[in-house]
């Protein structure tokens, strides 16, 4: 039989992440250098590497006899935790009612951008996996370049605002940014959130990466500035590295009592509810407790220490400029001066980049500008600073906590080698470039036929 | 700041089961008896009453430390055993590429309602869950009402897509049947997919209930007869009582290579895996086991002698006549003997006998008709016979097994006493209503204007 599919379906592209992987795999299997068993320097994927909190752990196997349907909008006493959560870490008042639980942020996401009528604002670069959700439910979107900050300039928003006709328009804000790595402070979202009060513009605010703000203190939720129109969304997988569990949540609108009952609808038809062990687990990790505390400060003090070190040492190869991260586990890197010399070695797509970092010898995985929603010869890169081992490095850090630069920097050296010679990797590539030693041919080897 | 939803959200009613939840609790706390402290005789729940099997409690157990994402279309291992499992219950050679996992069977057919392009033909009465997703999805559909034995007419089918212009139709086969209880069998199936082919149909055949058949060397899945044409999806909420995991898994037709690339994008953008821990417990519930085994067989005996006691007793009722089930733990009743008396008594939709039955004295929760796609006015419902006490009376099965037919109606008095008196209280409900005793007055005091 002959299938005939829907024609969205066709019009979507695999998301980058999973295309990244597939690639990797294939080239993992395929390296025609027999000598060579390194793998690749892993800068590519966004997965916390920590273990999962031993709370979240004892609690799911506490739960594994829990076999019945839990409630559509979730547990009420998981969204008691988080109402508290939300409370304690970020200064909300959020009654549990407007709470709803799904299996990861990306799927209320998506079932948030079901219901809301209206265009979709993009700020790029963005994470991957927005675009293929509004692009598969044909919704109308415009792109929002930030500038050199690479941030939303709000003039900037207004006047795109403007210019479309939709009585409601629909801002995604991810804050902290993934790919930048960078936070919105306070004045900043007080300008964003008074160009949609004035454009009627709602704002999803994906603030996944909210707990691993270096320096907590700074970090302010979309939800307390604009709490009209903005739903919040977050979850297990970055701050409790449990991306594998499968557990979001979203914060409604105060007031959104119509639309709730929509969602819930939504929800029923879709997904019934999320799996009732995982719930009962995540109880845990949203609870307030100095185990988890402690969980929180670590991790978010290594990825500092990570980040700091990789912004240093990429902004230090020539002509290279990077995003200075203050959350997150990434940064952006941007490439742009090897622009003519790319070119000259017939690279002239950030796909094409990411194809000849990735070959032999240079092994290196990133993730290329035109998969964070950039222009397809915009040679900026995600970098991601988690390739080591997450366990280990955790009970090194709480043994012996650095303290000064130079401690900081042998603590990267000692905890993550790969990091350190991925990014002296990046600087050999970039080197081979200028001198003319790279060029089409180098690619060959893998079949990539661009 | 007022929202405002896309259309095809507001055309959408709540799944009929989640409103039932919410009129039970609601009712629940309720009543205006306060000497009553009842509750309930719930047949309106489809839930197995049963522990989740001690293997994959343990194996979740297990696996509580795998907090990385999975691979989109599933852990290797779980496609793996998804395979042999197919192959050893239901004599399958499947692929384990032609396995997707997701989180629960009722997403997988949403998702597979998002791929495939055409008219969704949706026989008649219907598990309440399809329907919501076909409006929501804005699909064209049709019903196909079943005859006189509650199963599809071929020649009926045929009609019906003869009458459509499209070229490719979804018919939703639902098979053992919720909420009738029934079979097919393997010549039923072949007359079906012989109009399938004929007329370019294929099949989503939802199969969740297979390992419940009675005597289960009947049960034939539509996969083996129509395999060029079926996509079969079962998963571990009916058979292993695990509807709270949230798992479950579709097999693709065999040759559907680019079909099956289109729903690994869906997959992908929607909800990028099922959860790890999960995922690794549901590999122990699929692998064969002496012990999984005789988790099924004693599972479907209970359900089984439940099932037949539950027809016997409903039967004997004077005017109402019941599907006998072959698998599942459903019977359909059907209540129309009544309905010059329900008229009369101003009860003139299935939703009002639902709620006639609901309070007191009677507090009998069932499922009416048009919750099952059935017309308004069609006094029909679903009894689900599974009120009772699972681990409990798994253990009593264990200890002694009733064989004859008096040890098995002692069984049920001695093991679900709610299922005997619930059914009694439906009978005394139709000698009230037919003595003229139930009216309108009877609702009064729930507050339910209808």
């Amino acid at each position: 039989m002959k299938f005939i599919v829907d024609q969205q379906v066709e019009d979507i592209e695999m998301p980058e992440n999973l295309k990244l992987n597939t690639f990797l795999q294939e080239f993992h299997s395929n390296c025609p250098h027999p000598e060579c068993s390194f793998g690749y320097y892993g800068f590519a994927f966004g997965q916390s590497p920590f273990p999962v909190p031993q709370k979240i752990q004892d609690a799911l196997i506490a739960s594994a006899s829990k076999g019945a349907y839990a409630a559509v909008s979730g547990l009420p006493e998981l969204r008691n935790a988080i109402s508290k959560y939300n409370k304690h870490y970020f200064g909300m008042d959020v009654d549990p009612q407007r709470i709803y639980i799904g299996p990861g942020t990306k799927e209320l996401i998506f079932n948030l951008l079901e219901i809301l009528h209206g265009t979709v604002i993009l700020p790029t670069p963005a994470w991957l996996g927005y675009l293929p959700q509004i692009r598969f439910l044909k919704k109308n979107y415009h792109m929002l370049p930030t500038r050199a900050n690479r941030k939303i300039s709000p003039s900037d928003l207004r006047k795109l605002a403007l210019r479309l006709q939709d009585r409601q328009k629909i801002l995604i804000l991810n804050n902290p940014n993934n790919p930048t790595g960078l936070l919105y402070d306070k004045l900043e979202l007080e300008e964003i959130a008074d160009v949609c009060r004035e454009q009627n513009i709602c704002v999803i605010s994906d603030e996944i990466y909210a707990q691993t703000t270096y320096d907590f203190s700074k970090f302010v939720s979309m939800g307390k500035i604009y709490p009209e129109g903005t739903f919040v969304t977050n979850g297990l997988s970055k701050s409790h590295a449990a991306g594998g569990y499968r557990l979001g949540y979203v914060i409604f609108p105060q007031h959104a009592i119509d639309l709730k009952i929509q969602f819930k609808k939504i929800l029923a038809t879709e997904f019934t509810a999320v799996s009732t062990p995982i719930q009962n687990a995540a109880i845990s990790g949203f609870e307030i407790s100095d185990e988890m505390n402690e969980y929180f400060e670590i991790t978010r003090n290594i990825h500092k220490i990570m980040g700091e070190y990789s912004y240093d040492a990429l902004s230090a190869i020539h002509g290279v400029k990077a995003t200075k991260p203050d959350a997150t586990f990434y940064l952006l890197a941007d490439f742009n001066y090897y622009a003519p010399d790319l070119d000259a070695a017939k690279i002239n797509t950030s796909q094409k980049l990411s194809e000849s970092l990735i070959v032999h010898p240079y092994h290196t995985a990133i993730v290329g500008g035109d998969s964070l929603v950039l222009e397809r010869t915009d040679f900026s890169a995600r970098i991601a600073y988690v390739d080591y081992d997450g366990t280990k490095v955790y009970k090194n850090y709480q043994e012996q906590k650095p303290k000064t630069p130079s401690e900081k920097i042998t603590f990267v050296e000692n905890n993550a080698p790969k990091i350190v010679s991925g990014i002296k990797m990046i600087e050999t590539f970039f080197e081979s470039l200028k001198s003319g030693k790279i060029g089409e041919s180098s690619k060959k080897h893998l079949g990539i036929t661009t």
